[in-house]
């Protein structure tokens, strides 16, 4: 069996689901594919928890809490390049911080040094993605290994996977995507008789909105995923201020209702759409309304979904995948999994 | 660039419009995957149209027949396996015969020896997989060659890359699709009024349905999806004969206008489910009533659809994808290009 080092940057919610996933599935993964991943090291900004040898998830956290203080594991300014830097190349590093849309850091340099030291890395944070992925996609070129990032491109919804591996040959013609559940869950409600303000607060008292919930609302988590699958699937290089955002914070009642009465809905669509004669694209987020017959038009609550219009094989939509720490940690095992299994 | 040999076995609808798509694509292909593509020969039961160079469907076809009499490139009695033989390692067999689903034949000879030749394989015709998948994929194995599907199993709707590839590392714990295109088509036109006969000439009219229209129909061509589909995501060996098959052959107009009174829909459903305690999976395939809220739910007319549920990425739907035999091509040239490109 294959021994592959791994190293997680962040120990968030997704950090941490991600480690007890690997718990969970370690025999499984043993079994099926042959690959025993080991945590090696767990990096915050301030230091690393860190032993020499595979750690545990009960050695970063006690009572649901990141324990350091008198945590034998936890190293004070160590950094976690040193860490890699020790190892034989190979490794994964495992990209989980919460990253700055602006700068990318501190998640940047995590893939910076670890594509640089021969490690292969897969990113459930998008900072990095949206500021750095052309320079950091041919970091990975140059040194022989593999960047994904399903986890930060709608998770357990597998845009990219369709976009890259199962629309192979095919010329793209268009996307269009649901791509963030908050605001789905909140346009959902409101077509169901809610206003703005209380959809947005039931959100926030089930836990699906932020109490700061711009980056959902405003549009510019999807703003993300439509740039980082546009440029990933059609290997170009828009930057954030290409899409055009379009929130829903504080979208009246009037609209929405008066869809329903024609039998459309009301989705938060996020579109990349072909310039005219090869032309730039036209990246955009902002409340649509949507046609019954639609292949998104179904995608209720948290859920999300992706259209993607091809000349070869139509159009092939996909729905669903969970929304949740899980389903991200999910997505960056499965990223794992298929750049350490043999080929199949 | 890279040149890669291909065999075309069959030259019906699929064959034809693998060849034409081929020829589209030739630059595309070039500039994007630095992979080219030369069909070194397309047979037939009969014989091998073969120059020893690369054909053009020109030379294959005229006035849109296969054209044999007087043909300078046809060798009647020209074995396949004779040209595969004389090749390098490393070339694609492309099988798209109308194969038999009690022997796969002449499908299955054509990939055993493709597969012991070194050769890689992609299949779009049922056959050989339906009667052999276990012995088949431990022979690429073996060889070290690959034996990609996807044209066989749904084609333009991506299931395999999916289940196989997309859901690395979670537990399939259940799938349920609407693979057939033709039999959805005719519960569609039924559930908007007409009488099985009345949508079934109407497919036939339309093209949609054969002049036999069994194998659509019957729920035969559902049945050998969802067992390719089974084995090739579980890696299980079931046979068609596990699977219990019900189709909508004369299904009475009341049962479909009732389920429409109460929101409901028809849809001839392939699934698979686990058998209790790590037992047998239960496959079958069957006219069902699913809600509205069901993802397959609003997959109507030749749409197909297929909803995979997992235990750490919750349910997958994927929907779509061109039901006619440019989708078929577009999936063999898709596992075509996974097969030969660079790692990614």
């Amino acid at each position: 069996m294959r021994q592959i080092p791994l190293v997680v940057t962040g120990f968030g919610h997704v950090g941490r689901a991600f480690v007890s996933l690997l718990r969970e599935k370690r025999e499984d993964l043993e079994r099926r594919y042959g690959l025993g991943f080991q945590v090696l090291a767990v990096a915050r900004t301030e230091g690393c928890f860190y032993t020499g040898g595979p750690l545990d998830v009960r050695q970063v956290s006690r009572g649901g809490y990141v324990w350091t203080d008198g945590n034998p594991c936890w190293h004070k300014g160590l950094a976690v390049t040193e860490i890699i830097g020790r190892q034989d190349p190979g490794g994964g590093l495992v990209e989980c911080t919460r990253s700055n849309l602006e700068t990318g850091e501190p998640g940047l340099s995590y893939i910076s040094a670890a594509l640089a030291a021969g490690w292969h890395a897969v990113a459930a944070s998008k900072g990095a993605l949206v500021v750095g992925l052309p320079k950091l996609k041919a970091a990975a070129a140059e040194n022989g290994t593999f960047l994904k990032f399903s986890g930060a491109a709608a998770a357990a919804l597998p845009t990219l996977d369709v976009g890259i591996f199962s629309l192979a040959g095919t010329r793209i013609e268009g996307i269009q995507g649901i791509l963030n559940g908050t605001s789905n869950f909140i346009l959902t409600r409101m077509s169901e008789g809610l206003a703005y303000d209380e959809a947005l607060k039931e959100a926030q008292d089930r836990g699906i909105a932020e109490a700061d919930p711009v980056h959902d609302v405003g549009g510019w988590d999807s703003a993300c995923k439509i740039l980082l699958i546009t440029n990933a699937c059609l290997d170009t290089a828009y930057v954030l201020k290409d899409v055009h955002v379009t929130g829903i914070t504080g979208l009246g009642p009037d609209f929405i209702r008066s869809a329903g009465r024609e039998g459309r809905s009301v989705k938060l669509l996020a579109t990349a759409a072909p310039g005219r004669q090869g032309g730039r694209w036209s990246l955009d987020v902002r409340p649509s309304l949507i046609e019954a017959s639609h292949p998104l038009a179904h995608v209720n609550g948290t859920e999300k979904g992706i259209t993607f219009l091809t000349d070869s094989m139509g159009s092939v939509t996909l729905t669903g995948g969970r929304s949740n720490p899980r389903g991200a940690a999910a997505a960056l095992l499965k990223d794992l999994i298929n750049i350490f299994r043999p080929p199949f």
